[in-house]
């Protein structure tokens, strides 16, 4: 029964904020959760999306959630609005379970008629500035012992969604944006493996045209700029053993120009295979 | 009773340094740790103190330690002094336990009458550069299995203090400073919530002044400079969804003056309530 | 019987990577262990390896391992070749197991004549840019669960090494190269302190002559450039509370040249004794 699903304990927190991982303030809500349940075991997805970068926040979670146990739960703090009337939500899937701030952050978990609730739960001392600390992870900690969302908050089901940018398809050419850049300086672009029917001829980012389109970094010459599908499974911008954010001086959310073949709606897709 | 209290197990052990999150050393002091007690958990508030300064762990360690379990142990390895004759401390409370270099980092601890040994264990290689993988984390495992203090260290009763710089409190000012920057470039001052019996009338930093005050980020436009009572309980300087570091140009230690009333001593303080 | 040995069961896996720790893809590696065995206990070695760089992360792994129980498994994935023909590697030693893509980055184990397997095991999903998520860590997690290693790839004799580059020495000098910065700031060398013999007269790096040696940076003035044995064993250029790679402008790779007497070579070794 889906209930019992939900209210057998969980003991893996997975943790996704824009805190920072220099800051103590992921340390201080482990506390917080360590002292409510100290079985609980923490996974940091990231401490370091951009602040306030709730689409950012959005898309790594998108695209990292189906790699954890089920019964996990997903703490998402990256909270622009902390303080301000914005609720709080409790998100429950047919595997994982959510909580965050409502600000449009779980938005894709919503097409598929998750259970959602909206926190009723206040703390002896709120604050309000750190409601991760305050709010969330007391939350997360008492829905891991097994605590019915139910006595926590109410359902709720109009919760805020954001649009997540989808590129353009025109005739002859994609039009998308960048929206993720790694260690590496890899540049994930918002065009998803499922759009690219051929190889595209080239791509176009601030003014550079980049025609080299490869299946692994290592097909490429060092420093060479290429296109390649990365491991989320988008259309990536990079340079094999080099960087290439800093040499194209290339930012989240810069535009980029995907050229394909008019013709190209029903062949093969390239990638990964 | 007290000592049984002490000799009890411990399985978490919350670690504060400057080691850096990038550097291996945090995780070869786990290794340490684990090699002698494989039960032991983890929680790291913090490998990204400033290089060297005390103060700062200091701070840090105050207003973060009530949020971790009664029992934890705290590892703290702030050690400009590492293998000069400056001594290794361990330090009961009556909920935690802390072992950190003998250089005032516990300062706040003191007031409260703790139990304080001076660490007399020896390991058999002892390098005079990395005393937090040699002593304190063979110290911290050893304590966490229930071996006695009193077998590691001897009874100690003047370990260093340092003095935290308190604000200092004018007719119509309150002279004040800047102790800690986080991810957001949110800068906290040592002015304490209660100095503020009203809400000061403004906020000069490097001659720019600042007249807001809220009780939430959110009550700002986007880009204004703020004040704000933050989650520490001090106030702070910050810009909504913006970085008050950098855009208003301020570094740790500087100089803040926040005018207030100059009757005001008596009123309802402002703030988080 | 080594062969039982290597199928117990182990709980720690310990990573090293050059993701970034402000990236997701170590937890994501994480999610991935723990979905195949959710008892794996993780410490991070470091995640922030320089990108690609495989010398770095065979330092760090040298001089880093014998701090971990018996039984961890190292995963360690800097990978410049992913996606390439490049192999990976089960390597099991008397106390530790090792997974790693066959690059060169355990090249110092190989001595000791391990027990060396080339992976064979492929997942239904197989992405050409992370191995580490698709590959290495579901072995890793397969081999804590005690799975044969013979399940998982082949015997295999002849895995790459690459030669670890040692100092050059002369009469009356030693030449060597920075080969790792820490987050202090401090340079070590690849000046092993077995190749000191007595304390050298000078040490000159980019033009700068730095004569004081001490054993324990606080014998330095703050600010005072200095040579010191460090806690790898190994020479180190450091400012006492300073950073010597910014003051002096050091990078990883620059030439030391290390001034000693002609006739030095029978005395007793300087250093942390």
């Amino acid at each position: 029964m889906e209930r019992n699903t939900l209210r057998s304990k969980s003991s893996l927190v997975v943790i996704l904020t824009d805190f920072g991982s220099r800051s103590p303030f992921p340390g201080i809500m482990k506390g917080v959760m360590l002292t409510i349940n100290p079985e609980l075991e923490f996974v940091d997805l990231s401490n370091d999306i951009t602040p306030y970068n709730v689409m950012e926040a959005l898309f790594v979670l998108k695209h990292s959630l189906h790699y954890f146990p089920d019964g996990s739960i997903f703490l998402v703090v990256v909270d622009p609005g902390v303080g301000s009337e914005r609720k709080g939500l409790i998100v429950k899937t047919k595997k994982h379970v959510f909580v965050a701030p409502d600000n449009g952050v779980l938005s894709f978990l919503f097409d598929t008629n998750p259970e959602v609730w909206k926190i009723t739960y206040k703390p002896e001392r709120l604050s309000k500035t750190f409601h991760g600390r305050d709010i969330f992870a007391p939350v997360v900690a008492k829905l891991s012992l097994g605590v019915d969302p139910g006595t926590l908050g109410k359902r709720h089901y109009n919760p805020v969604k954001i649009e997540i940018p989808e590129p353009e398809i025109k005739k002859d050419k994609i039009l998308g944006r960048v929206i993720f850049i790694d260690n590496f300086g890899n540049c994930t672009t918002n065009i998803e493996q499922k759009y690219l029917h051929e190889i595209p001829r080239a791509l176009i980012i601030k003014n550079q045209h980049i025609e080299k389109f490869v299946s692994s970094y290592s097909e490429a010459k060092e420093g060479q700029p290429i296109m390649i599908i990365n491991s989320f499974g988008f259309l990536e911008i990079a340079i094999n053993q080099g960087n290439a954010s800093k040499t194209l001086g290339i930012e989240a959310g810069d535009e980029v120009i995907l050229l394909i073949s008019p013709s190209s709606s029903s062949q093969t897709p390239p990638g990964q295979g």
